[in-house]
Formats: structure tokens, C-alpha cells, sequence
């Protein structure tokens, strides 16, 4: 890769400075999850404050603070729903992790591998609900509506995954329409309700939701590209489980769309061994026949297009950090 | 036992008449809940579907519609709120038998069974969700506040139970209280649903959540000692689980309180142990000493309690099936 990229610890301090705009209401909304995730039951308000802590960087709560202040201004709206879907993405990753049978995340142990499986359905549950709860306390059913769907679109997402996973002839386009529901659509839904809650027009409102789902798309890529090339150091979770749960992602279907008939039926022997020693070969491969450097390219692009989706706003910071984010979704190493 | 009981399919017969006075209301629901689980997706549509049918007697939505008649009428808003309930004792029914390793539920594979632990994992998301966007297609957020707030509770308590495995010294209030939140809370939302969207005074909200909430607790009870006594036939779902993951029911914390120091310690061990031989000595006495019998009578008093809440509603035929389904519940067999 010839891009530069960034550790855990360089992307956190690459990403304060760009959440630098909304970075009090990011800290009121950090202590609004840490008050609402209290609990009287000392087992479930342990587990409530370790899932506050995985919960990570803080990039959908804080794309929805700055698409509102590149509207307008951040309001006591937008800190609520800020909360809901950092809750909404830390349950998640509480039930991915037990999908993966993961035990590292953020350098801590996963709530699978300190508790148990069950405990993590539970808590997984539970933080769903309660984010959920948090978007029915405000005024009108819009943000409950769009918390609603959005999650369902995740979870049919996942569903889609799970079903998928061991098909080695999976399509780029079955691929990108997996990632965009399980992922974009969350990010485009933070864009979304960002807009929405500071009063933007509807050609606005649409044209943010869909810097959020390009940039939702960009990431996903790009974090599949890490499971495969990273180091557990740096990105802070365990790795390579997309190739041990036989999950096809774009630099593989790239390699296998290009790859004459007997070299796609080697890739698929070496896919569907998955170990240690095949899979470091199949990245190899990955890497010399320039698939990998392919599938960051087609992240670059929807980066590229999430960019383009800001033009008709006004200047401000808040769409400077906008448009960086979306440069930093593609540099980042963590 | 001396009270006459039922098996399954008796069960269903005995509820359809006690459902007479919303049967078309609940044949609507039903189309509802099937039309709103159909997906393009084949896989996900197949899932929905199972998950609709293993979904079981209806006594939830039953009990939301018979509020609202028995207060005044039921309404379109009743029509969803019936589908949401539904829905969401369905998502905890598929996540329950994840936990509980159960094979069969209402004689069909559970999902886990069927396909694995991450699809139920999934699916159950995927219907919570469905279910909170469904409530939030309503006008006001009172609906997804309450269904939110429940499912909250709900999810509390399953933690709580999963924490106090193993516990041989739970204590009868902990007991009663993890039953609240797990099972009770969700029957007093439907019947304070009901109420509350048939125009219902407050009082007259708070006495039907009562019932609701009593009727919960002597539901769960009997559930209980099924689990214990019961057969698989019957019931049709796996039976016996209780022991096996060594989770204290009535009966047990009963003969526990009773019991002299040297029977304690016995009956602790035999409760450690938990296989098939310790666990029919076990069953053998629970039900020598009558710690069953008083278990039993517990749950009456609950249904006694709840039916008592219902005296001041005006007399109707759905004021009276509610309290043939206190009645029914401690009767049942399945």
C-alpha cells in the first residue's frame, strides 16, 4: 500500500482533532451513555460500563453532531440520538463478536470471552432496547422510525452475511448490498438524522444521508482490508476471521472475477481450507496480483463520492471535518 | 395434582374459546404479523416465517385486545401493538433457546437447532427491530416508549437469571423479582397498552397493568413447575432445562427454606449434581414434601390477585374471558 496509515492510538489522535468542532458534545454525550448504561444490579451495570468502553471511537455519534453543525447548530435532540446510535452500534458489535467468536476488541476483552456467549445475547439485547427507549423520549416518532428500520436493514445485513458465508462465488454487486446494509445504512442514517434534527431541506437532508452511506461503504472495504492484512497490535481486535468464517469480501471477488478458470479453482481450494498457512499464501496472492490495491481503490472512490456530496453546504468546519473524515476512513490503519 | 389440566392441543382449543370475543381482531394480527415477516430475500423470509409459526398461542396479543374491549373497543392502533407484542416475545423466544440449547419448541425445530446459533442470534434482532420500527409507525412515542421500556426490563431480568445460575441460595424475592422483569412486565404492557389506547382513566390503566402483571407471575410459576414435571409431548418444547442449567425455581427455593441444615446440604448436592437419575429424585421430592403443591398454590394466589383487579370494569364478555384466562393459566399443561 502507498498510502500512509495510521495505528489505534495515531487514529484516535487523528480523530479528535477531527471531532475538534463538536468535541463538547461529544463529551456530553459520552457521559450521557456512561449515566444511562448505571445500573442498581451490580452484574449488569459491570457489563453495561465494559460495553461503553468497547464501544470505541465514537465515529457515528460524531458524524451525526457534525452533519447538524454543518447545517446549523448541534441541539439537545441531536446529543440524545447521538447516544442511541453509538448504543445501537455497541450492540451490535456485542453480537458480532459472538458471531466471530472473537475475544479481543479495543485492546479489551470481548464480553464473549470475559462472560459468556449467553451474557453477550443478553447484553446485546439490552442495549438495543435501551437505545430504542432513548429515541422514544423525544418528541415525535421520527427518530424512533429511522432508529427502527435502520436497524432492521443491519440486522437483514448480517442475516444476508451469515447466509452468504462459505459461497465462494458470492457477486460484487450480493457483496456491496451486504455491506451497505450492515453497515452504510447506519452511517446514513447518523447522516440522516443529523440533517433532519437541525432543520435541513429534504434535497440536503438526502444529499447527507448519502455522504454518510458512501462514506459507510468506504469504511466497510476498507475494514474488511484490515482483516486481512492487519496486525492485532495495531487495530486493537482479533483478525483474520473473516478468511477462518469463510467470508468473501471485495479484494477475493475481485481476484476470482479476473482469475482464469484453473487459477479461480486454486483460489478456491486455498479459500476453502482456511488455516494459518493458507490463508497467509492466499494473501499473498491477494497482494501480488494487485487485488487488494484494486479493492482500496473502490474504496477511494466512494470516499471520493461521500466528498462530492458536500458541495452545496456552506463552508464550516464542521464540513471541513466532514470531508476529512471521509479522507481518514480510507488512511486508516486501526 | 389435583387440579384437572391440559395437554397442548386441549390448550389451544381451551384459548380459542377464551379468545371468542377478538377473534377476528386476532385473525387480522396474525395476517399482520405473517405480511409484515415477508421478505425478498429468500433465506430471511424462510426464517420470519418459522419464527412466526413457532411464535405459539398468542396470549400476548390476546390479552391487549380483550383489555381494550373489555375498556371500550379495540382499535387500528390495537391491531399493531398486538403484532408488536407478538413479535417481540417471539424475538425473546428464538434468543431463550439459544441460551437454554433448546432442540423443540411448540413441537416444530427451534432456529438454532434448524440452522445455528448465530442465525438465531440475528433473526431475534431482526424481529426486536421489526418490532420497534412497527410501534413507531403509531402517531404519538407512547407506544415505542412503553414497548421500549418493557423490552428494557425484559431483558434485565433474562441477565439477572443468567447471573444467579447456579446460585442454590437465590432467594424467594430474587426469585419473584427476576420473574417480574423477565415475563410479568411484558403481560402488564400489553394489558396497560390495551388501556391506555382505548381511552382507559388512569386508575382504571393501572388495575388492568396489575392484572397483567399478576397474571405474568402465576403464568411464569406454572411454567416453572412444567419444566419440572411436565413431558416433552405434551408441552412440546424441550423440558427439564431448569436443572440442567441448574436455575433455582419455586419449588426448590421452598424446600430450601424448609428444610433442616443436614436436608439443605442434601438437597444442594442433588441439585449440583443435576443428571438424569439425581434430577427424577429430585423431581420425586419436591413433590413428597409438597414443595410443588405450595408452588402451585403461589401461583393461584397471583391469579386470584389478578383476577380481583378486573371488579370494577363494567361486565362484558372479554371482562369475563380475562378472568377465565387467570383460570387458564394455572390450569394448563402445556
Amino acid at each position: 500500500m502507498s498510502q500512509v496509515r495510521h495505528t489505534d492510538a495515531d487514529a484516535r489522535q487523528a480523530l479528535s482533532r477531527l471531532f475538534a468542532p463538536i468535541a463538547a458534545d461529544l463529551a456530553l454525550v459520552d457521559r450521557r451513555l456512561q449515566q444511562e448504561l448505571r445500573h442498581s444490579d451490580p452484574f449488569i451495570d459491570e457489563l453495561a460500563q465494559h460495553s461503553f468502553r468497547i464501544g470505541g471511537k465514537r465515529l457515528r455519534p460524531a458524524l451525526l453532531l457534525l452533519t447538524a453543525q454543518a447545517v446549523r447548530e448541534v441541539t439537545p435532540e441531536h446529543h440524545t440520538l447521538a447516544a442511541v446510535v453509538e448504543m445501537v452500534h455497541t450492540a451490535t458489535l456485542v453480537h458480532d463478536d459472538v458471531l466471530d467468536e472473537a475475544d479481543v476488541r479495543r485492546h479489551l476483552d470481548t464480553v464473549n470471552a470475559r462472560w459468556d456467549n449467553n451474557t453477550s445475547v443478553l447484553l446485546g439485547d439490552y442495549l438495543f432496547s435501551h437505545a430504542f427507549y432513548m429515541a422514544s423520549t423525544l418528541e415525535t416518532t421520527f427518530g424512533c422510525r429511522a432508529i427502527g428500520e435502520s436497524t432492521n436493514t443491519v440486522c437483514e445485513g448480517e442475516l444476508r452475511q451469515t447466509n452468504s458465508s462459505g459461497n465462494f462465488w458470492l457477486s460484487r454487486d450480493e457483496y456491496l448490498g451486504i455491506i451497505d446494509a450492515k453497515t452504510a445504512e447506519l452511517t446514513a442514517c447518523c447522516c440522516r438524522l443529523g440533517a433532519h434534527y437541525a432543520g435541513a431541506d429534504e434535497a440536503t437532508v438526502d444529499r447527507l444521508t448519502s455522504y454518510g452511506r458512501k462514506l459507510g461503504m468506504a469504511f466497510q472495504i476498507v475494514d474488511d482490508l484490515l482483516d486481512l492484512e492487519g496486525e492485532e497490535q495495531s487495530t486493537g481486535k482479533s483478525l483474520g476471521t473473516d478468511l477462518a468464517h469463510r467470508k468473501m469480501t471485495l479484494p477475493l471477488i475481485i481476484l476470482r472475477d479476473q482469475a482464469a478458470a484453473a487459477d479461480a479453482e486454486r483460489l478456491q481450494s486455498l479459500y476453502e481450507e482456511s488455516d494459518a498457512t493458507h490463508n497467509s499464501m492466499l494473501v499473498d496472492w491477494l497482494e501480488s496480483s494487485g487485488a487488494l490495491e484494486q479493492a482500496r481503490r473502490t474504496a477511494v472512490e466512494f470516499a471520493e463520492e461521500a466528498a462530492a456530496e458536500l458541495s452545496t453546504l456552506r463552508d464550516s468546519e464542521a464540513k471541513q471535518m466532514l470531508a476529512e473524515i471521509a479522507r481518514f476512513v480510507i488512511a486508516r490503519n486501526a
